[in-house]
């Protein structure tokens, strides 16, 4: 294999062998040499580029990249192209092969880590700094607790999990394998249940827990409650962003993207495929069907069926929301209207 | 007392039994024994169950649970029941009841806990592994400091308080008895407050405070600025879920319900038992009365009287609202309409 | 220097020093001691008080305040006050007279501080304990690492920086001098960026990387993603309050104020001295022109022009918005108006 070692310890590859090791088509000369990716704007020699947006087509013309990654049928003749028909994953694809993954934490355990006896933890896992583990936890393989990590009693993580610093694990928590969880995750903290009474609110001990499927990623500072009783679930392949509320016992399906600022209430069920755009609030008991698309900002009072898009706070139908939005603009000059067709009519 | 255990060494009970401590009304065989507690649709033999919202009374008839909680009125033949006017308050007895308190950390101090010689710490108290607690802070009885919690200078702590792992309380905090807070809650984080000048945005030093009171509790990844100047005050009682924001000197009564992601700006004043719904906007300086209640996603642009339930962004009173909202489904056909109107005007 | 030292270890100045030293008009009785600030409805003798909204100028006659600070034009008699034409930057600078900068943690490195030998911290800056920095991390000169903060690889941070505990600076981030950034902040978590296969969503490696300028501030459990390729970027002198959300390849300029619990999506650019208040949140791919103001919960779909004052979601010019909901209000009783007209034209 011709593969080259850049300055900074990154191999660089020819784009033939990048189109080949991608399974892409190539359309130029596959002998230059590539060993960096960078945005379109500001990419130099040595360097492949993408158009993520197509808003940012108009840069294909003038930049500096060696050579681009586009779809079947953007043209481009200047220089040497890639192209997939999902290109966006061959790029995805592109930066696996040029950015090979970082060890977080070297594997074993740092002496500062504190691991209770009765903790379970394989030994290809690596348990950074102030990190603390108690007892009934098991962590499988190829794990990486970065650093100052909370792991409570009776956890199950799975294996080759990544675990950024500051996460909190409570007792009773579940996750899959290839679990991703960005720094100051809470995952299992009580949920939100109280009892009016005469003394005040009460509150309901929070007996259930949290399940976290295979493959989900979640990101900076998001909460995920444990169940009020039973569990709260994140399903296989879903991806979280930072900043999400998910309530106890809300049952999250397969593959979902659940963008940032996201809360969702209580018990509500979320199928597969549903995207949640930023700020989306959901309340509690809701059904919300597979392959739902909930746009940015709306407000979602009750369950939405399998398929739909909608929009909006309330949110209704997308295309509904959009004919009211067009209409707002012209309600100050309606209400004049009516008013001059009332004083015709009382002449 | 006819108290049994079970594999998971919680105790079990006879219906009776819990009946008779809760002070449920028996209705059914008493004898049946209970040990656990789980959601109706999923509960097996030996749990108690519980309809936490009235869409899941379809599952009376076909739960496999042992018994259940219901109100006064609700029918139920085929299953013993205990029944109360508040079965949700009996529902937290009953869960406190099976599953007793877990001690989180155990008393005494951890020996990376990093304690000041001029802190003050009563010794029924713990301090979990890789805590900071600094000089002149005071921490009473039976509190359970659970790891990796930072208390800053000349903070008090009053008894029988949970802090879970990851909160940081800064300097000058005080907090009352029975408080709990929920991982990764920041208490006393400086206020947002800048001056313009001439050679930018000037920071105001934040040089107030945080008073929280008795058996508050504050949820996961929540922020609770100091006052600019004063306090900022959560008010006895008042339950704050999480990823909420409370900016500097707001003053919040008793017994309120702060929903998830609620964000309530500078010197807003908040009266007792306010219900403010998730991801409600207040801005600042606003004066919301006592008993108050606030829909979700709400945007608060003015005061509140007593009493009133407001809804929508800018909120107005809820009917309002609804009206509103009814009437905008209309409206494009509304247009339609006028337009016509004019048109058979003009003929 | 007739200073004086009040019971809290705190200087006292006579009011006219205090005018000499913050640049204000002094307007009545200089001799009169102050050493503290309060607010003007609870301050008592000594202190220094503000109004710090109209809305509480009716307190002037009646506050205890020894003296106050207001603008050239507010009339006050009774009590001696210190003057300018911007009283808020006198009032900051009132404040850092009589509140001198505390300490956060004493020079020199924490026994229990993990760092790198490949690490190079300037020997004035403080390191406080359960801090990890990891290997070609660079830290200047005078900074206060409080407590429990993680700076990952390649790290570079100016001087005079604060960061407070709980603080997670990730892999490659760039920070300027005097940044302050409050507890729970993490700075370079990856990207949110996924491409569609058909085995599910796959990631694309976030190889980015954030960098802060000088003299930015960042509020608790805020989060800045780093750039997907390239970098995140936050200009100098911007304030960022709480739970902010700032996703990859974001730039914001200089001077911006970003209110709590904004969320900016990827890639979208803001000017220099832009307003955007709670709540607020904006697609990607955006540009924001220079001294852009957005209301509070604005939804923001596409790109705003510089100068403009945006508001509502979606977000228009805020005339038009202001236009629209007061119209809305008419909108029930407008659609019984026009079934009167119609009816009336059948007739």
């Amino acid at each position: 294999m011709n593969t080259l070692t850049n300055s900074k310890n990154r191999p660089a590859y020819t784009l033939a062998e990048i189109a080949a090791k991608t399974g892409a088509f190539l359309d130029g000369d596959g002998s230059v040499r590539i060993d960096s990716v960078a945005p379109i704007a500001t990419a130099r020699a040595g360097d492949i580029s993408f158009v993520a947006n197509k808003i940012y087509a108009k840069h294909i013309s003038s930049t500096a990249a060696s050579a681009l990654v586009l779809d079947l049928e953007t043209p481009c003749t200047h220089l040497p192209v890639i192209r997939h028909k999902n290109p966006y994953l061959t790029f995805a694809h592109v930066v696996d092969l040029l950015y090979p993954e970082i060890t977080q934490v070297t594997p074993g355990q740092d002496p500062t880590a504190i691991i209770d006896p009765a903790a379970n933890i394989e030994s290809s896992s690596a348990i950074g700094p102030f990190c603390e583990i108690r007892r009934g936890s098991r962590i499988g393989a190829n794990c990486q607790l970065v650093s100052s990590i909370f792991v409570g009693e009776n956890v199950s993580i799975g294996n080759n999990c990544t675990l950024y610093p500051g996460v909190r694990i409570m007792n009773d928590s579940r996750i899959g394998n290839k679990v991703i969880i960005h720094p100051g995750v809470v995952i299992g903290s009580d949920g939100f249940g109280f009892a009016e009474s005469e003394s005040g609110l009460k509150k309901i001990k929070q007996i259930g827990w949290v399940e976290i499927a295979d493959d989900v990623e979640i990101g900076a500072n998001t909460t995920i409650d444990r169940g009020a009783i039973g569990p709260t679930r994140i399903g296989r392949g879903t991806k979280i962003d930072n900043l999400v509320q998910i309530a106890h016992n809300v049952e999250i399906g397969q593959n979902c993207v659940i963008v940032s600022q996201v809360g969702i209430s209580g018990s509500t069920r979320i199928g597969n495929g549903v995207m949640l755009a930023g700020q989306v609030g959901l309340v509690g008991h809701l059904e919300i069907g597979n392959g739902v698309r909930i746009g940015a900002q709306s407000g979602v009072p009750k369950s939405v069926p399998a398929g739909k898009t909608v929009f909006g706070s309330p949110a209704r139908d997308i295309m509904e929301t959009k004919r009211i939005e067009a209409s707002l603009v012209r309600l100050p000059e309606l209400i004049k209207r009516v008013r001059q067709l009332e004083k015709k009519l009382n002449e």
